[in-house]
This record gives structure tokens, sequence and C-alpha cells, in this order.
């Protein structure tokens, strides 16, 4: 826990709050701290800054905590990147959403496709209080407060058809991986208006129908070369290769 | 298991051998394979092709796969890249080993550092057969047959002064991973000999003693921006853009 995420409810007057749950836990137990001791701290969806201790009570089973805010930061840069994923297995969608928001993604379209198993859309982790728990996480890890928009669209073409050219309106730079195909990313050409777009297939892959809409919605395809890399390898990889185009296009002024 | 990988000692005559481990239970209950059916198979540190499953016993605890190997191609290419990795915790190490391997890193040196805690070089995980067990998982991942090759330097500066300077010859893009330091990577000149050599930090960061001595061997610093990734995302999303940095190079000639 790099930043220690507060809820807008659970401030009280005077800029302080009680904590009684697993942030408690951490500051008790794994940073051990004391009255006193300051906190990275921020406010979910707002400002960032720090969390003084102002009492605490370690003895008992369940620790407590008295903390007051001082919030005056904005939170960090993000880099502009949204994500459309091929809804994947729970376990590799947990650690992807967690990771997701520690790299400050904005928006994760979890979509159908062709090779993506029907029972993936009833996963627990689909609950939102669970995708919000996997995002607070990263978040603390990250040093952030801005949890990523997340929306599930089990038909593959009313979302790509019907709904991206409105979500993705004014974003030049889209990307598909695409296993076997023609360029790498270094070959590809990307507009430069300040975001980009990804989207990122199934284990297995796009079919070629659904290469074909995302082309047709101005989408460049690239691959990653001949190395299968596991769906949350790969979003990760990618999330960091994405980033450093969005730094070379502002290098490049 | 997207490559079925056999140990050169298991081969019997007619490039023929028997599984009965995990990977048997794979290719019985996972794969549902037949008699007849072939699969991507390759050759630890050699070459790659096809598995033609020419016996099978799956009504048995244990199941039994006697396959015959038909193997010619080269393994994938490489991306070309070493890490020095300050050793994490063990949780975090075995994360990183698969995906290393599935992501085709030729060298790992993992290296002590000021804020590595010294039971981290105590952890089951290096014992060479659990290194082994993962490089292999990874391998598998990747479809790839070439092993990375690991070594554990418990000395900070001996390693960086004395091994290093050998170890790092004729590699002319280094890079070290370091918060806060002045550029990004879209900032950093680096060589262009054809191999990348980076240097990951623990979690906390380098102290300046540490950067200092990887400054003295050639290392260009730079930073990741303000979010803290947990060390095996951090990795990860690493040689993802080192991987691009490659790319970038050679399509520039």
């Amino acid at each position: 826990m790099n930043c220690l995420l507060v809820e807008p409810s659970e401030l009280q007057a005077g800029n302080r709050l009680l904590v009684e749950d697993r942030r408690a836990e951490h500051i008790v137990r794994v940073l051990a701290s004391r009255v006193g001791d300051t906190l990275r701290a921020g406010m979910v969806g707002g400002a960032m800054g720090t969390a003084r201790i102002v009492e605490l009570s370690a003895e008992r089973l369940r620790p407590r905590v008295v903390l007051e805010l001082d919030l005056g930061e904005e939170p960090p840069p993000r880099p502009g990147i949204d994500l459309v994923l091929a809804l994947p297995r729970q376990i590799m969608l947990r650690r992807i959403l967690f990771q997701a928001a520690t790299m400050g993604v904005d928006r994760i379209f979890l979509i159908n496709a062709a090779r993506v198993e029907k029972s993936f859309f009833k996963a627990s982790i689909l609950a939102p209080e669970m995708i919000r728990e996997q995002f607070l996480l990263g978040l603390e890890q990250g040093r952030d407060t801005v949890l990523p928009e997340l929306s599930v669209h089990p038909r593959f073409r009313a979302f790509v058809e019907d709904q991206l050219p409105g979500l993705a309106a004014g974003i030049d730079c889209r990307l598909v991986a695409h296993p076997g195909t023609e360029h790498d990313l270094a070959g590809v050409t990307c507009g430069r208006s300040g975001r980009l777009l990804l989207a990122v297939g199934p284990e297995g892959g796009w079919v070629e129908f659904e290469i074909e809409r995302f082309r047709e919605q101005g989408f460049a395809p690239f691959h990653m070369g001949p190395r299968i890399l596991r769906v949350d390898t790969a979003v990760v990889a990618l999330l960091g290769q994405c980033g450093l185009v969005r730094q070379l296009q502002r290098a490049a002024g």
C-alpha cells in the first residue's frame, strides 16, 4: 500500500476519519506506524496528499486508526490509454484489473469475441464491488486516486459497430494486437491526437471477421512476435509499449 | 502449454518418448488429444517441431502418452535482452522467472542491493530445480526451447564493478530504471549494438550509490513516471518497452 485511499463518505469533521479494516491492519502490522506519523493518502476520485495518524489502538484484535487528512495535490498524470479487452478467464482478469489501475488506464471495455468462453461472462469477478476492489488495490499500489471506468459488452458486433465509433471519437491512435499480422508495433503508424486505444484479443487471438471489424473502425493491427504471451503478461507488456509510444509522440512534439 | 518440451535424456529409439507426468495429464485432460493428433513440441535447448501421439492410455489414474517427435525448426528469434534484477521477494520472483522465459530474456542476473532484504537470498525458489521449473513453464507458454541463463550475485559492488564489465562487453545499450531521475525512456539515447541490458531495482528503488556505480558502467538512468509498479508488473512492462526499443532500432536500420 503506497497510498492510503479514502472514500469521501468516510470523512468526518475536521478532515478526520476512523479506519478499522485492512488499511488499519496494514498501518499497524506492516508499516508499524505510530501516532504522529504521516502516510501518503488520497481521496478516491479526488486529491492526494498525506494522512497523519492522530490516534491508534493496536492492542485489540482489530486495530483502529484515526487519521487527519491534508489533501491538495493532483493525482499523477495519466498516460492516456483505453483498453478494449476480450473477456479473459477470471484469474487473468483479476490481475489485469489491478495492473491496469496501477498503470493508469482510463477506460476498460470488456467485450465478447469468438474465442471467449461464454461462461466467462458469469464470473464472480465481474460483480461491480469485486472490480472496484481490484481497482482500489491497484491505485494504492500505483499512488493514484482515479478509478478506471469499466463496462462489459457481451455482443462483439454491437459493441464494435454501434458503440465504439462514439466511444472512440477523437482518438486517432487505434491499435489491435493480432498474432501473425504483417507489422510489429515499430512498423505501425499511429495518429497523434494524444490518446491511444488498444485492443487485445482472447487466448487464441481474434478471428478474421473480428479483425476486419476493427480495421473498419480505423484500428491498425500489429503483432508482438512469435511468442505466445499469457493474456495478463501481454496486457502489461502492451501497456508498457503504448506508454512508450505516447512518450515518443510527446518527445517528437 | 502451447509447446510440449522434452529433455534430450527422455528420447528413446526412433525419436519416441514416453511421458507420464503433468505433460501427459495436460494432453489427456486439458487437450483431450487422441492417438494420431500432433502437438507443437520442442527439445529443451534445441529444435522445435511437432510431436505425434502414437499411444495413449487415459483410463488409469496416471495417464501415459507415447509421442514421436519430428523436430527440425529453429526456436523463435530472441529480442536480445538481458536483465539485471535486484532480488525480489519469492512470489514476485516466481512470476518474473516465468514471464522472462516466455518473453525470451537471454540472461538474468539476480543481485543484491541496499533495499533487498537479506532473507530473500534464502528463498526456496532460488534452488536450481525450482528456477528451471518456472523457466520450462514459461517456455511452454511462449513456444520456445531456450532456457534463460540465471546467476545469483549476493554482493552488489563485486558484481557491478568486477563482473559486469566482462558480462556486458559489447552491449552498448544499457539502461537502469530509476524513479525520480530526469528522463523517461523516450528521452534516453541508447547504443545500437543489437543487444540491450536492463537493470531493475528493488521495491523502494536503487540508492544513489548504486545508481552511480551503474552510471560508471555506462548505464543510462530513466524513469517510468510517477506511478509505483509492483516489481513483476514493472519487469514485464519494461521488457515490453525494451522489446519495442529494439524493434524501433531495427526499423531505423
